[in-house]
């Protein structure tokens, strides 16, 4: 019966004969124009198909051709950044096309919902990379010598498994498996189902050496790779195939395992797309919460997804630093933008309004000249409700805050103090900040994802998370 | 002019001819027959008064006559319990007796004003102590043979600034500086002002050893007392005179010191009484500070003071930890007792009610049966606010606390929980607490005493320490 469930998600998730024509067509296709609009510039280039087109491994209807071209070493990056990227266009005439940047730039194009990554790299040895992309050619090599039809559908199931419970994808916004990480870890345990009986039980430190470069001394790739799971890169022992994986995404992907083997069901792979919330019901959930919401939104900086999401991240740690430090107790935040009209940072207080009174520690009593600046300060000082009082060997004060109010602390500080918040959104917000609190925030529930993720924000619990899933007794 | 104000204190504490023809006159008096009625029982004991009264140190108005009885090593302990007692009371017959115990008992007597302690204690040598007062005799033979006049005025002074900024006694509600101590750092130093300026500049670790017994090797003294200030007994090289010395006393003292030197006044040693609040000012000072405030009040267990200022010091901190626990906030808290009708533990929160919800962390992901229990435990509860969901390696869950209110907290708790209150001090609440909340308290305030302590816990500030004394102009 289980097998037969995965037969039904194979069915519908395997690219159908008129996809996979339709893919290797335009794949070839352009393929070809790049090798010769490379030829007509005097570069000797070996053109390629690479990814998950050329394993065979995409899911239906998402398929991202990634043709490469293979440079000869003592090419200039210049190259790259200018006439590379010309013929590039030339190649894809016709296609909706956006220039990216990885570390070097590549060009991304959309026809029919078909998307094509054409990317400059360079053709080296092992080991003597120049650039970040040098080693896919050799990622490709290295799955397909290994790859067989049964193995591919288990990567495929693996990789929509991911994708169902929002842990595919190496980018930042999702920090998540990418999908040569779910082709490594399947071929590394065999297939899907003995993959999530693996990772059921990963426990720190997590390590995979398929290659076994580490044989006998695994302390030096626990030293090497700082990171929550660890899988040496067969085609590069210096690199974790895995560096990209969030903490959040490793523990989802292996409780959802866990769900799963217990009581498997196409809901981890197709969840349930649940209605959108309207303001009306998001304004009575948040007050009910009878904690305080702030929200900060902005229209974003223009910038790749990977750099806005980076700088989206932090931003959002900043102010929830910020306001800690301020004395508010942040309960949660998270962020969300639809990456090019409105970012929303959105941190939960206990309360917007500070405590009464806080307790501020000073200086020990032995610190003599710390000592006597404290007591010049607060002694006589209106804000002081009780002390200085020594208390064991410092020196400490009660002040009243007149229970200040976040949001306007937020309004009256951001852009005129340091709280590490980058640059480039910074300056966006300087521009477009506009703070809500509370019920305020329901008018951003207008737009429809915002709502929707909102509404998850509150929930909190992973879709594929159900209540008749954890008994025991299954 | 200092030297003058100094001169002014002296008249005021030393004392006059006649308490001192008095003093004597008793204590020779109780000695002679103490002496008689100990012989009369067969006894070879030698009868010597100690203390302050021997070494002609004590303050004005403030005499405490020791008459210690120097009794045989193989005197039976049980002696001391029984017709030594009888002895004694026969031997102060006409005062007032209370029968006290410290490591062992000893009568507590008055009459018109001035306190006897009838002490047993055994003759021996240094360092073959059989009970903790056989250290005495030693204590005043080492003082009174490095005494002058000059000396026992510094020794009043610094006596009497201990007292008036209340770091005088070494008593468990006090935790200060006992008068052998005042003696030792006076000759250690050389005099009062000595004493204040050597103080001024201490910081850990604070090693006295005025025998030098740990000349060389100080890390042996500090290894062994683990207090914050340590002087070496000289008559015990293996005792901290100064182990009593709570942290806040010792650097209330330090910054006392600080602040007379820097401009000496009689209000270190007299301090300004102040008029007892109403309970009607109380109350306006509670509400003005928008926390609230919790009042445990019962009636004391009947035990020695330094038997139940322990036990209240205990439940204090009992209690706190318990408030903690539940997620309270608690500011401060302190305890007062008359040490015979009422007991008070008083505590400070930033609000009686608890935030509407809060964070609960649970077990990693990594740890499987944890996790398991834990999603059995969550999902589908109706107290979950948001969760489970993962945050780093951890499920965590958001619940809804009703807001319980502490006050309602503590009423259906104490004596069903155990939280770790002395069982005495238990088994008083469980008949008499009364629990008090905000403007409740200030019934309390009909108590002038209590009035009095919660003011200056309100106020928090050192009556010593003023606004126009900190100023490093002067």
């Amino acid at each position: 019966m289980v097998q037969e469930e995965e037969k039904q998600i194979l069915e519908k998730i395997t690219p159908t004969e008129e996809e996979r024509r339709l893919v290797y067509g335009i794949a070839e296709e352009v393929r070809r124009r790049v090798e010769e609009e490379l030829r007509a510039l005097g570069v000797e280039a070996e053109v390629r198909v690479e990814g998950s087109v050329a394993k065979d491994t995409w899911l239906r209807g998402d398929a991202d051709i990634d043709i490469f071209s293979l440079l000869p070493p003592e090419t200039p990056k210049e190259f790259l950044k200018t006439r590379f990227l010309d013929a590039a266009r030339k190649a894809t005439k016709g296609y909706r096309q956006v220039e990216r940047w990885a570390e070097h730039p590549y060009l991304e194009c959309t026809l029919d919902g078909i998307r094509l990554n054409i990317v400059p790299c360079y053709k080296t040895r092992p080991g003597k990379w120049i650039s970040a992309t040098d080693r896919t050619p050799y990622h490709t090599e290295y799955v397909l010598k290994r790859l067989n039809e049964g193995l591919k559908a288990e990567i495929r199931l693996l990789k929509a498994f991911m994708k169902g419970i929002g842990c595919y994808g190496a980018e930042i916004r999702i920090g998540g498996f990418s999908g040569y990480l779910c082709e490594l870890l399947t071929l590394n345990y065999g297939g899907f189902r003995q993959t999530l009986e693996e990772a059921s039980e990963w426990r720190p430190p997590i390590l995979i050496d398929i290659e076994g470069y580490y044989e006998g001394h695994p302390e030096d790739a626990l030293e090497l790779f700082q990171h929550p799971i660890i899988v040496v890169d067969p085609v590069d022992e210096a690199r974790n195939a895995a560096s990209a994986v969030k903490p959040k995404r490793l523990w989802e992907f292996v409780s959802a395992a866990r769900q799963y083997l217990k009581k498997p069901s196409q809901r981890f792979f197709f969840p349930r797309e649940k209605p959108v919330p309207k303001p009306e019901q998001v304004r009575k959930k948040l007050l009910a919460r009878g904690t305080s919401h702030i929200a900060l939104a902005f229209r974003p900086p223009k910038a790749p997804p990977d750099i806005l999401w980076g700088q989206l991240f932090k931003a959002e740690q900043a102010v929830c630093r910020f306001l800690k430090r301020k004395e508010y107790r942040v309960l949660r935040s998270a962020c969300w933008s639809d990456e090019e009209k409105q970012a929303v940072l959105v941190y939960e207080l206990e309360s917007r309004r500070l405590p009464a009174i806080k307790r501020h520690v000073g200086p020990p009593v032995w610190m003599t000249q710390h000592s006597q600046q404290f007591l010049e300060k607060y002694l006589g000082n209106k804000e002081v409700a009780t002390g200085p009082v020594i208390e064991e060997d410092r020196w400490v004060v009660y002040l009243k805050t007149g229970r200040t109010d976040a949001k306007n602390v937020l309004k009256r500080t951001i852009g005129k103090e340091k709280m590490g918040i980058p640059k480039a959104i910074l300056e966006s917000m300087k521009k477009t900040l506009k703070i809500h609190a509370d019920e305020e925030i329901c008018i951003l529930c207008e737009n429809a994802e915002f709502s929707r993720f909102l509404n998850e924000f509150l929930v909190g619990r992973p879709s594929w998370l159900e209540h008749n899933n954890t008994s025991s007794k299954t």
